[in-house]
């Protein structure tokens, strides 16, 4: 099933059940008000939402129309952000374009950050340019909702921790990575509020694309109307959103809601395209001693989508004008 | 006013009003349920929890008798936990130790990293020593939660945004912070959940003590009953929680909730002690050449509470008992 999230002026929104079509949807508050609240009562609430989705095939009166602008992002604020960087693709090329090398156990050791959850932004909403010095950069990503994770789960158990597949646009000041990363203590600075497509998808909602804790589709991304990347989520992502899962939670555990992320698709095959301008930087550096490519600039606008072997786009699009 | 969350088997737990005297409690759930639905609202709901505070000390058969043992962390779960690192004493003795400078611009920029926040430990719980390699250590810490915090609000406006005080314990697994360091993304798995001690309480009920956003005030750290830490929390903060706030809005807002720390207390008299074991065994290698402190092991105690100068406790104490 499809879920999403209506803006109905308070802070977590009203939560929806959306028809396959895209067209319709049911409100959810009987069964939970939030996202939120369905995810922490899971076990009882998900019956409850597959009985309005069922209803909403079968009988074409029933809900309201949709209008994907009327929608938040799926969590407006959740209790966790945390970004991988599972596509090594994307680290080995940055890395390269600045003539430094890869970490040594890239293929063993995820990368992950943990990013800010308080306030995420909806598909719609636009992106804060702040200063043009900052270097404003999108970043396409696939990324899952968790339910609650026990510390020490490990990787065999940790796909059925996965509720809940969605769409991010991790948005990144590149000018200011490079100093907060030299203090060590992460992105912060550099990592604003990050967007999402409207519908989060249950796994099943994504049949045999979904498989060993990995998404298989396309996710192009669009800007100013030119595809920039259309790329593969599946055969590239090296550690899976399973094995993620492991990493994180050696430590720790997680509540219900916890959203965890890709990182930025990257595909080695130049022809897909990037999911983010800094790898079109940095390969125009590798060949030509110099990035071409400008970050992006007021009234620029980011749109990004996953779509299915069909043609079909189970997330629904981000689409982001930026504004100064 | 003290608010504090009863465990009452929901997520979310119980808001309730604290007397001063700390032997009763009112419940708040006709203003507010929890904290975080008092402080989503609190233009609203602050009048209706001062109210029960007033008639807590009016009339003293009204309310339950509180048991501390049956209080959670003020926010079990939170929207955002960012963790600063204000009394520069502690940067400069831990890096002294390993050899290394402080930062150039320590005195400037403040060190702040994101941690996780969907599971936040509550005053008695005990701590998972994990494997006895990551080197388990306390970090006796004043945090804040804020409302919301637009982007771009600078120091001067910033005060206006803290809503309460609280204690917390910054648990980190210390062997595992230089690995996590050289990756560049943050202290991930060196930081299992943080701890809060029991009451959360408005910067009013502090009076003096708290000014220019920061709270002056002595905070004891007790180790198997003895103490290891006696500091004063105000005038070695470099980075007010003001500052601090301007810090982490550059580029993004934060939601009503958000908890932010100031990290390890520190003062540079050595006769004050320490908040954290690290700081002690930066102290012994400065000295001797290396340390003699071990980190915490199974069985451990450590307490930690903060003493206005009448021996009043605000926020109650931290009683954690380290276990395998």
């Amino acid at each position: 099933m499809r879920l999403a999230t209506l803006r109905d002026g308070s802070r977590e929104g009203a939560l929806v059940v959306v028809a396959k079509a895209g067209d319709r949807r049911a409100a959810a508050a009987a069964v939970a008000p939030t996202l939120q609240r369905a995810l922490d009562t899971w076990e009882r609430s998900r019956d409850g939402l597959e009985a309005l989705a069922r209803r909403l095939e079968a009988d074409a009166e029933f809900g309201e129309p949709l209008d994907v602008n009327e929608l938040a992002a799926p969590l407006p604020r959740a209790y966790e952000w945390v970004d991988g960087s599972a596509y090594t693709n994307h680290v080995r090329l940055v890395r390269k374009a600045r003539g430094a090398e890869p970490p040594a156990d890239l293929l063993t050791n995820p990368l992950v950050y943990q990013g800010g959850s308080s306030v995420l932004l909806g598909p719609s909403e636009p992106i804060a340019l702040g200063d043009p010095a900052w270097g404003l950069d999108f970043e396409a990503e696939i990324a899952v909702v968790l339910g609650d994770v026990a510390r020490g789960t490990r990787a065999a158990e940790a796909e059925r921790c996965v509720r809940l597949a969605m769409v991010a646009n991790a948005v990144t000041y590149r000018g200011l990575v490079p100093a907060e990363l030299a203090k060590g203590f992460g992105f912060f600075q550099s990592k604003p509020a990050t967007a999402f497509a409207p519908f989060a998808v249950t796994p099943d909602e994504l049949g045999a694309a979904w498989r060993g804790g990995r998404l298989f589709m396309r996710l192009r991304s669009t800007l100013n109307g030119v595809v920039v990347g259309d790329t593969e989520t599946g055969p590239e992502m090296h550690f899976s959103f399973a094995d993620l899962v492991e990493h994180i939670a050696r430590t720790r555990a997680f509540s219900a809601g916890t959203v965890l992320g890709s990182g930025t698709v990257s595909n080695a095959a130049p022809e897909r395209g990037v999911s983010c301008l800094v790898e079109r930087r940095a390969l125009e550096t590798i060949q030509h001693g110099a990035p071409l490519t400008a970050y992006l600039k007021n009234g620029d606008r980011i749109r990004i989508e996953l779509f299915d072997e069909r043609g079909n786009s189970p997330c629904g699009a981000i689409d982001q004008l930026v504004t100064a």
